[in-house]
């Protein structure tokens, strides 16, 4: 007998759920799935590990710092960091296999080792929609992402929340007409933080690196410009003709604001917010942040944009692209904070099948039977008393108890009871898998996440 | 422009599919866990790096020598080599939040630095069962585990595979009745090479550890008992009665063996087998290895046992439990290799929308309506000639184009064309999609698997 027991622990900023968590979590993941799909996605899975020198080929300052890297042999390894570089070497490496545009999906555990605190994750999930071009891509496929992201979102039980999306073009242009294009990096590196610091820290910055008085106001007025989406494109369309990145970028901001609509993506569910910019990012025109109406202070739950060329470091082919990303562990770790997460509905089987003779051939002829109508069907084996058994059902939150003694037996026939309303009866096998088939299908709608079920909480 | 490009490898030893194996690969994933969910098993998640001393808490030998280990700031890591050493530490961890048996599966990577080879994978999907009870646990779950493999197996169309059963009390026992306790382990190990090596070198292997020529004898006499399941379980009842071991592994053996018909698992898809060992393992009673009967060369496919007490080094708590692994990402290999795999089906999507005109909110509309029915629609948004378009449909595999026009949106009308058939149709939306929908149903329940096919295969 070994004495010396090692502590089961698991790594601080690694997220393990309880059973009945995990079944809300795996919910989650599914809608993704089936809407990323809907939309025609590939999916996709690429190795956690890759050799550094092809994940790091562009990384470098923080990313460098924040990586799980170590050598095994003679090789130098890294696990991945994102779901955007390994879908690069995927795409050069088998550009010739590939039929463009290549619409895939990821939803994969990803490694940064950040400062450890509540809410951060060293390894998550990310999941993460691209379109790659071959040499070009219609700007019309800049307009379904937020598509695909309402129908997620609506179909998880989220409704208030704004997608803002922007375009990178409008905002170098702009700061091409203030003759800033030299700073339009760091420059674009404050505005995305304009919701977090105030309008005298924000000027402040801005002066830091060199932005005179006068581009302070003009920026200022550029990022403020008011009204619903309609009103700051007509803004927007004054200032043309000045600028041709700027005016493309009008232009493409207009097109895509126009077929979100057609999308069926309801006005309130998204905006033109001029700033959005996605600072540290590799964006080239349109970019997405989307944000709960109610908890700005959470930032943004889903962002994206469009890239000019998603693979240059692997391949001289030009594979222009446009993606967004959902941080699917932090949501989840939101969300279940906030006590969003229905908790109905999280049994791991639909029926527990209680066997009340020692021979258990009729309740494993039962379980066979149920299971063939899609029935998730357990059968409980063990030697327990019987509010043990009943417990078990309890505590696992399955809805409905199967009792099988010597009547039911000789008589061909099962008790069913409804474990919530305590309703109990006898019935042939048919009409107790109506019974539960019937409940499947009046709670198999129900939203995974409810925003009204905070106040319940205690 | 960066001009010295980086490869853009993938490490080997590493599986990463092409878009429609990938497409292949999920479903039967998903077949596994559709399975694993109606036996009421909770899916289980737990992270991909550990401490190393809680994964290596009991490891040695040659584990050590293949896992990932290495050190991030003052941290010791490794990365989990299999799914049962998480499990051992969730269970201990998490012993008063759940309720036992704790039924769980889950599908995840592992990771062994193996020498590399065809075939041998570094990064692999590991889909695991394991049924834990808390101080004990029912004999008959040990039945209900071949029922969940024959479930799977057979729905993804494979059916010509036998389960076979077998004991490890049997064995033990029968190796003390003839002395041989000391060397039960070893023996073991050597009676699990035997369908690998010819009779001589079995025998040979014996005698050098110390088993004498009349033992000898009597290992080979019984690892061959002949005969269908109930003749072998005849002869082993005819040596009951000497050891106490024995005599509860034949019950147990008997007991599995005639509860596994009850969960409906043919009579040609399960058999005893006294050869079966799981010689390096730590099972204590059932133990489990499955084989195509077509192809004993690849060895088992799905093999796991019966063992005392998972935790024993987290915990004083005794968790016995059974379960079994099927090797996700070495079974499809195989399987692919042998061109088994159908490749209809594997499409992104039901149906390609193709726009004639400039105007693509007709386009986009039809596609909202498509996908509210469950219908897998993209759009083709491209600036391509009308064969690039059609062949974009013909590469990806998707079976229906949908041709919108000035004619249809003058009409309100589509015109779909089945591109596998050729016809081609004007109708109604309604029409189009009760098209599609006949066909997404006259396909869905084709099996991923057709051992039938390799005939084909040029």
């Amino acid at each position: 007998m070994n004495n010396n027991k090692v502590i089961p622990s698991t790594l601080s900023g690694f997220m393990e759920l309880l059973p009945n968590e995990q079944i809300q979590f795996n919910k989650i993941e599914k809608v993704l799935r089936e809407v990323y799909e809907l939309y025609g996605f590939y999916p996709l899975d690429t190795p956690i590990l890759e050799k550094s020198e092809v994940l790091l080929a562009k990384a470098g300052g923080d990313t460098e710092k924040q990586i799980y890297r170590f050598s095994k042999g003679d090789t130098d390894l890294t696990m991945r960091f994102d779901l955007t570089v390994p879908l690069a070497k995927y795409v050069a490496k088998n550009y010739n296999d590939l039929v463009f545009p290549f619409k895939r999906y990821q939803i994969g555990k990803v490694y940064r080792g950040e400062r450890a605190q509540k809410g951060r994750f060293r390894e998550f999930y990310q999941a993460d929609i691209d379109i790659i071009g071959d040499g070009e891509l219609s700007i019309i496929n800049d307009a379904e992402i937020p598509s695909v992201i309402y129908n997620i979102f609506t179909r998880l039980g989220l409704n208030d929340f704004t997608i803002r999306i922007n375009n990178r073009k409008v905002l170098n242009g702009f700061f091409s007409m203030l003759k800033l294009e030299d700073k339009a990096v760091d420059v674009m590196r404050i505005v995305d933080k304009i919701e977090k610091i105030s309008q005298e820290e924000f000027i402040q910055e801005l002066k830091k690196i060199g932005v005179n008085d006068q581009q302070c106001d003009e920026i200022l007025k550029f990022v403020n410009i008011k009204g619903d989406s309609e009103e700051v494109l007509e803004s927007l369309k004054k200032l043309c003709g000045k600028n041709e990145m700027f005016d493309q970028g009008v232009k493409e901001l207009e097109l895509v604001y126009k077929y979100v609509a057609d999308f069926n993506v309801p006005k309130e569910n998204y905006r033109i917010d001029l700033s959005i910019a996605r600072g540290l990012d590799y964006y080239t025109g349109t970019v997405y942040e989307t944000t709960f109406n109610k908890h700005p202070e959470i930032g943004s739950i889903c962002s994206g944009g469009r890239y000019d060329n998603l693979a240059e470091y692997y391949t001289d082919k030009k594979l222009p692209g446009v993606g967004i990303s959902i941080g699917l562990t932090r949501l989840f770790f939101i969300l279940n904070e906030m006590n969003y997460i229905t908790q109905s509905n999280s049994a791991p089987a639909d029926v527990l099948i209680i066997p009340m003779t020692d021979d258990l051939s009729y309740a494993i002829n039962i379980s066979s039977k149920l299971r063939e109508y899609g029935i998730r069907t357990q059968i409980y084996f063990e030697d327990k008393k019987f509010k043990n058994k009943i417990s078990y059902a309890n505590r696992t939150n399955i809805n409905f108890a199967l009792f099988l003694g010597d009547d039911e037996i000789s008589q061909e026939k099962v008790t069913i009871k409804n474990l919530d309303s305590g309703e109990q009866e006898t019935l042939e096998l048919e009409g107790a898998i109506t019974l539960i088939k019937d409940y499947i299908n009046s709670i198999k709608n129900e939203k995974i996440i409810d925003l009204e079920r905070t106040k319940m909480k205690q």
